[in-house]
C-alpha cells in the first residue's frame, strides 16, 4: 500500500499563472460587453464589427500565450517511471521498465497483495457526447491528480490505451488534454508498449490460419490432410496436445494416430468451416475505409477459392475485449481457444482451438496481459490498459489493471477509471459485462457533462470546429438551452441510479461559461438526484481545478451501495437486448431483422445464450439515430445483425448500420504532425 | 571502446558435456558399422533391420539427452541488459531499456564516439541455400562467441529482426540455434522492440491516406477540396509547412492562400494518383496468402472507386529498406518522403511529401530507428535491427547497427554481420546497395557451407525433413556428391572475389559428416582462392567450436583489402541488371517484358536511373529456376516486372513469378507453440 507520490505538480503552475493574468483581463472586458446581449448570438450583420476587435484580442493572447497540450505535456518532465513505482509500492522484480516513462507491471503482483482491501472504486461516465468529446478522460486525470497530488489520498487513473486510427485521423489522441494530462503524451498515444499491435499480430494470424486451412481442406484428400497435420516425425507419428483436445471434443478417445478409422480421421482433419458465416474479420489499427469491404484470395494460387470479407479497427478485435475482460494468463488462453471463427457446415461452432492456434495466440499476447505504468502531469500513477471504442466494442479499460490498482492504493485509496462516450454506452457495458467479469463492485459514478454540450442537446448548433464552437457560438449565457438539453443530463443520470451507485455531477467548465449556467446545471442536477454536482477547472488548472470534485467523490463513495446488474443472464437474448434498449436507450421496442433473428436462435441453440450483451450502437444519441439529440422518445430499436464473442464472453447485436473502420477525412490530422529530426520532439499531436 | 564483457559461457557446458559422453559412444558405434560400407545409403530393403536398431537407440538419447534451441536458450539465464550495456562503455543516458533483456540504443551515441576508429568488419555470407538453411546466424553468434568470450577481442553481431510470418509458419525463428544463440530466444523472435509493427504502422498510413485521397478527389470539387485542404482556423486560412513544400514544388510561389488562382487551386489540391500505376502496397506480418490479390474498396460508402492490389510481408515494405539503409533521423524522414506511391495522370511520380504524411511517418519511426541490444548466449553483445527476405528485399541488417556497433568495439574489434541466403542474393545487396549507403569496407567474407548441402547441389535429394535429412539420407560418406556439390561453393567464391574482399570458408560441421568430406570441402575452397577454410562446431560447442575460425578471419581481416563494387552507377538500368545476371547469377542474358521495359524507360525519365539496382529473385538457386541446384549455366533470366523504392533508393526488377506473401502450410509452427500460463514459459519456438 502506498503513503505518498511525491507532488510534481507545483511547478507546472508559475509560468501559467503569470501570462493568465493578463489573458483574463483581456477576456473579461469581451466578456462583459458580450453577456450585456444575454441572447443567443451568430456573429452575423451588425453585430459583427462589434465583436470583432474583441475576438482578435481574444485570439491573439490565446497563440501567444496558451500552450498546446504537446507544449504543457513537454513542459513537465515525467519522473523517472521506476521512481513511481518504488513511489506506490512496487518491487523491482514486479515491473518492466519500456524506456524511461513507461513499464509493464506483472501479474504477480497480485498474488503478493491478495489479502490487501481493495480501494475505492469510482467510475467517470459521460452524457451523450458532442464530436468534441466532453472532457472524461480529463476529468479522470485531474480527480487522481486532486486526490493523489493536493489531499494526498492514494488514488490511480486506470485508462483506456488509444488507437492509432483516430490519433492521424480525424480524432487526435486521448492523453487528456490542458493540465490534465498522461504524460509524455506522444508515448502514451503512440505504440506505448505495444499492446494493439500484439492483438493485430493474433487477430492477423487467426485470420489468416483460417483461410488457409479452408484452402488446404478443399484441395486435398483427408489422407494427405492427415499425413500432413499428424506427421511421421523419426519414423513415428504422434498427436499433439492440441490435437488431442480436439479429438475428445469429438469423441474419438484413442491416443494412436494408427488406429484411426477413416471415418474418424475424415471427422479429424476436416473442420468444414462454412465460409458464409465467418465472423472472424482482419484487422489494423488504421482508419482504412477501402478495407471496410474487399474480396480475398484472387491470386492463382488460392485456386479460386476467393471471398468477401472486411477488415476491423484492430481495437475492435475480440481479442481486445479478451484483453480487458480476462483475470489471468490461464483464463485469457483459455478465452483464445474459445474464439468462436465461423460454423461448420452441419452449424456447429468452429473455434481457435479447432484450428490448433490457442498456444501461439497466447505466445503472443503474454505481455501485453500486463497493464502499462505511466503518470499524470502531477507524477501520480496511472494503468493504461486495453481498448477505446465503448460504440462498437465495449469500450473500457482492463479488469486487470483496475484489480491491480484497488489493491495498489489499499483500502483507503481511489481507483478512477472511464467508461467510453456516454452513460447509455460506455457505463452500461461497464456495470454489465466488465463488472460482470471482474465481481467488483463500483463506489461512485462520476458523470461529465460541458455547458456547450448542453446547449447543443438544448438545440444549439452541431458544429465541429472546436475554437469556433468554443467562442463564436457559444460564448453568451444561454439558459433556455442550458436548461433544454439537461434533460440528456436527466436521463443519463436516472440511467446510473438504475444501477443503485451513488452519481456525482463533474461539470467540466469552460472559461466561455457563465456563472449562472454553471449554477443552472449542477442544481438541476442536484434536484434529478445526483449525490452532488460541482464545476471542475483541471484543463486550466490540473488538480487543483478538480478538488471540489475529489471531496465531492470522497462523500460519495462512503454511501450506501445497492449496486446490481440491469438484467439477468438466463433470460432469452432478445429479452437481455430489449430490456437494454428500453431501460437505458428509452426505446419503446426492439425490431429484429430476419438475420438477427436467425443468429440469435442458433447462438441460443449452440449454448451461448446466457451470455451478457454489447451493443454496438452509435454514442451519438441515446437513440441509433445520431442526429436525435437530447432524449428521444417514441422510437423502435432496428437490431441488423447479431454476433457472438464467445472468447470474450458476450452476444453483440448491430444496431442499424455501425462501420467498424473509420475513414480518413480529407485532411487528416497527419497533416499537422511532424518530427524536429534534431531534437527529436513530435509536433501536432493534441 | 569496451575492453571485456563477462564471459557467462562456461555454466552452459557442464551438464552438456555429460550427457555427450553417452550419446557419443553410442553415435560411433553406429558410424564405425555404417561407414564401412561407404556408399549413398538409402535405408530401404536389405539394410533395414542392420540399421534399425542403432538408429533407434540415437534418436532415443538425442530426444531424452538433447536439448531443443528454446531449452538451451531458456538455460542459460541473460545478464540485465544494463550491465551488459555498462560493459561495452554505453552511457545510462544512451540507452532505454526494455524489459530485462533489450534495449535500445540511441543514436547519439555515434555523435559521442565520432572520433572513434572503426573496427573490422564482417560479413557472414553462404553458398545457395538448401531448404533448411546452411547456418549463417549460427556462424555469425559463434564468430562473435569466439572473438569476445573466449578470445578476449571486442565483437558485436549485428543481426536482422526475423519475420512473425515465417516463425508462426514454416521456418521457425532466427536467433540462431543450439549453443550459438541470441537470448532469450523468444523474445528475439517476437515482437522484440516493436519495429516491424511500427514499419506495418506506417505502411499502412500511408496506403490508406492513397485510397482516401483518390476518394475525395474523385467526389469533391475543387473549391471544396481546397476548403477543406486550407481550412478556415480563427477565420484565416494558412498553409502547413508541408503544403507551402507541394507549392514550391509545384512553381507556385505564393504565401496567401487567398490569392490562388482557380488554375493554381486545381494543381495544388489534386494529386491525380493514375490509380492503375498504384505499386505502394498495404502490409501485416503474417503469412497470410489470401491477402496475396484482393479487391478493395466495395462497401458503399467508397462509391464504387473498387480496385485490385495486395498484402505484403510487413519486411518486404520500402519503410523496412529505408530503415535499413538511412544514416539518421533526418535521413529517415527525407526518405519517407520521397516515396513514390505512384505516378499521377500526366506520368509524374506521387509521393508520400505530396499526400502530407512525411512527419507522421517519422513520428511512428522514431524509435524504431534505434537499434536494440540483446546477447549471445555467451554473453556477448549482438545489435538486432532492421529485416530478412533478402530474395524479395535487401535482406540486410541496418547500417546504423552497424556503425554503431564498429565505432563500440574499437580499432582492433569486429563487427559482424549477416546477408540473407547466397552469397549471389544477400551479399550483392550488401556491397551494391548497403555498403554504398554506408560509404562502409568490408574487411573479411565468411562464407557458410554444410557438407549436406554441397550434397544437395550435388545431385543429393532434396528432403524437408530436417531429421531425416540429417541422418536417414546422408550419414554415409559420399565424396563424389560432396566434391560435385563444390561447384556452387567454388562459384560462390568467386562471386565473392569479384568485390576485391577475402573470403574464408566457414564449413557448419554436422555429426553426420565424415572427416574424409569435411577435409575435401576445405581442400576445394582453399584451391578456389579462399583465404582458409575451416570447419565450425559452434552450434554443439558454443565459441568454443568457432575459435578456428575466429583465428582465421582475425588473419584474413589484416589483408590488403580491394574492394569494389560491382557496377557504376551511372549505367543505365538494364545494363546494370545485366551485369549482375551475368558476373554474379552466370545467366547468358537478361530478358525484359514489355511491363519491365516501360517501367525502365518510366523510371529513366523520372530520372531515377541511377539507382543501384535490388534484385527480387529466387534465393534457392543461382538462376531464377528454384530446382537448379549447383551452377546452372547458359539460362536467360526474365525480368517480369520492375519497381522502384524512390526513398530507399534503389530499383528492384523481378525475376519471373516471386510472391511477396508467404503462406500458412496444413500444419503451420503455431501447432506446436505454447505457453505455460503458470511459469509464463514459451514452449515450441525455434
Amino acid at each position: 500500500m502506498y503513503l505518498c507520490v511525491r507532488n510534481t505538480g507545483d511547478q507546472i503552475y508559475n509560468t501559467k499563472y503569470e501570462v493568465d493574468s493578463l489573458y483574463l483581463l483581456i477576456y473579461l472586458l469581451a466578456k462583459i460587453y458580450l453577456q450585456s446581449s444575454n441572447q443567443y448570438l451568430r456573429l452575423e450583420g451588425s453585430l459583427w464589427p462589434i465583436v470583432y476587435p474583441f475576438m482578435y484580442t481574444y485570439l491573439f493572447f490565446s497563440f501567444v500565450f496558451f500552450c498546446s497540450d504537446i507544449e504543457i505535456s513537454r513542459g513537465q518532465a515525467p519522473k523517472p517511471i521506476h521512481i513511481l513505482a518504488k513511489e506506490i509500492g512496487l518491487l523491482t522484480e514486479e515491473i518492466e521498465i519500456y524506456g524511461q516513462t513507461k513499464a509493464k507491471v506483472r501479474l504477480s503482483l497480485l498474488e503478493r497483495l491478495k489479502d490487501q482491501p481493495d480501494g475505492k472504486y469510482v467510475l467517470v461516465a459521460g452524457i451523450t457526447p458532442t464530436p468534441l468529446g466532453e472532457g472524461k478522460s480529463t476529468v479522470t486525470i485531474g480527480l487522481v491528480q486532486a486526490l493523489t497530488a493536493h489531499l494526498k489520498i492514494n488514488s490511480f487513473a486506470c485508462l483506456r490505451q488509444p488507437s492509432q486510427g483516430p490519433t492521424f485521423g480525424v480524432k487526435g489522441g486521448a492523453a487528456g488534454g490542458g493540465y490534465s494530462q498522461v504524460i509524455p503524451m506522444e508515448e502514451f498515444n503512440l505504440h506505448l508498449t505495444g499492446d494493439i499491435h500484439a492483438i493485430t499480430a493474433a487477430n492477423n494470424l487467426l485470420a489468416a490460419a483460417i483461410d488457409a486451412r479452408t484452402l488446404h481442406e478443399n484441395t486435398q484428400s483427408d489422407k494427405a490432410l492427415y499425413n500432413r497435420l499428424v506427421p511421421l516425425v523419426h519414423g513415428e507419428r504422434k498427436f499433439s496436445a492440441i490435437q488431442l483436445a480436439r479429438m475428445k471434443r469429438l469423441g474419438i478417445t484413442k491416443m494412436d494416430p494408427k488406429t484411426l478409422t477413416a471415418d474418424e480421421i475424415n471427422k479429424f482433419v476436416r473442420l468444414d468451416i462454412d465460409t458464409s458465416t465467418i465472423t472472424w474479420q482482419r484487422v489494423v489499427d488504421t482508419n482504412d475505409r477501402f478495407l471496410r469491404k474487399i474480396t480475398i484470395g484472387q491470386a492463382n494460387t488460392e485456386k479460386g477459392f476467393s471471398r468477401q470479407t472486411q477488415f476491423d479497427i484492430a481495437v475492435a478485435s475480440e481479442i481486445m475485449a479478451i484483453l480487458a475482460l480476462t483475470s489471468s494468463l490461464s483464463d485469457m488462453k483459455e478465452r483464445l481457444g474459445k474464439i468462436v471463427i465461423a460454423n461448420n457446415t452441419k452449424g456447429q461452432p468452429v473455434t481457435a482451438e479447432d484450428l490448433g492456434v490457442t498456444g501461439a495466440l497466447a505466445v503472443l499476447m503474454k505481455d501485453a496481459i500486463k497493464p502499462t505504468l505511466m503518470q499524470t502531469l502531477e507524477g501520480t500513477p496511472v494503468f493504461v490498459h486495453a481498448g477505446p471504442f465503448a460504440n462498437i466494442a465495449h469500450g473500457n479499460s482492463s479488469v486487470l489493471a483496475d484489480k491491480l490498482a484497488l489493491k495498489l492504493v489499499g483500502k483507503e485509496g481511489f481507483v478512477v477509471t472511464e467508461a467510453g462516450f456516454g452513460a447509455d454506452i460506455g457505463m452500461e457495458k461497464f456495470f454489465n459485462i466488465k463488472c460482470r467479469a471482474s465481481g467488483l463492485i463500483p463506489n461512485v459514478v462520476v458523470l461529465v457533462a460541458t455547458v456547450r454540450a448542453l446547449k447543443m442537446h438544448g438545440g444549439g448548433p452541431n458544429n465541429k470546429c472546436i475554437f469556433v464552437v468554443g467562442f463564436l457560438s457559444f460564448p453568451i449565457q444561454n439558459l433556455k438551452l442550458v436548461s433544454d438539453g439537461c434533460s440528456n443530463l436527466l436521463k443519463q443520470i436516472q440511467i446510473t441510479q438504475q444501477f443503485g451507485v451513488p452519481v456525482v455531477l463533474a461539470l467540466n467548465v469552460f472559461r466561455t461559461d457563465s456563472p449562472a449556467e454553471i449554477n443552472l446545471v449542477c442544481e438541476i442536477a442536484k434536484q434529478s438526484g445526483a449525490f452532488d454536482a460541482v464545476p471542475c477547472r483541471h484543463w486550466s488548472e490540473g488538480g487543483r481545478g478538480t478538488m471540489e470534485l475529489a471531496e465531492a467523490v470522497r462523500k460519495a463513495a462512503n454511501q450506501q451501495n445497492n449496486f446490481r446488474y440491469l438484467y439477468d443472464l438466463e433470460l432469452p437474448i432478445v429479452e437481455k437486448i430489449r430490456i437494454i434498449a428500453q431501460k437505458i436507450y428509452g426505446a419503446q421496442d426492439i425490431e429484429l431483422s430476419p438475420a438477427a433473428q436467425s443468429q440469435i436462435n442458433c447462438y441460443t441453440q449452440q449454448g451461448f445464450g446466457n451470455l451478457p450483451i454489447c451493443m454496438a450502437k452509435t454514442h451519438l444519441s441515446l437513440s441509433h439515430m445520431p442526429e436525435k439529440k437530447g432524449v428521444p422518445t417514441g422510437f423502435v430499436l432496428p437490431i441488423s445483425d447479431v454476433r457472438a464473442s464467445i472468447g470474450a464472453g458476450f452476444i453483440y447485436p448491430l444496431v442499424g448500420t455501425m462501420t467498424t473502420m473509420p475513414g480518413l477525412p480529407t485532411r487528416p490530422c497527419f497533416y499537422d504532425i511532424d518530427l524536429d529530426p534534431d531534437t527529436e520532439q513530435v509536433k501536432g499531436l493534441f
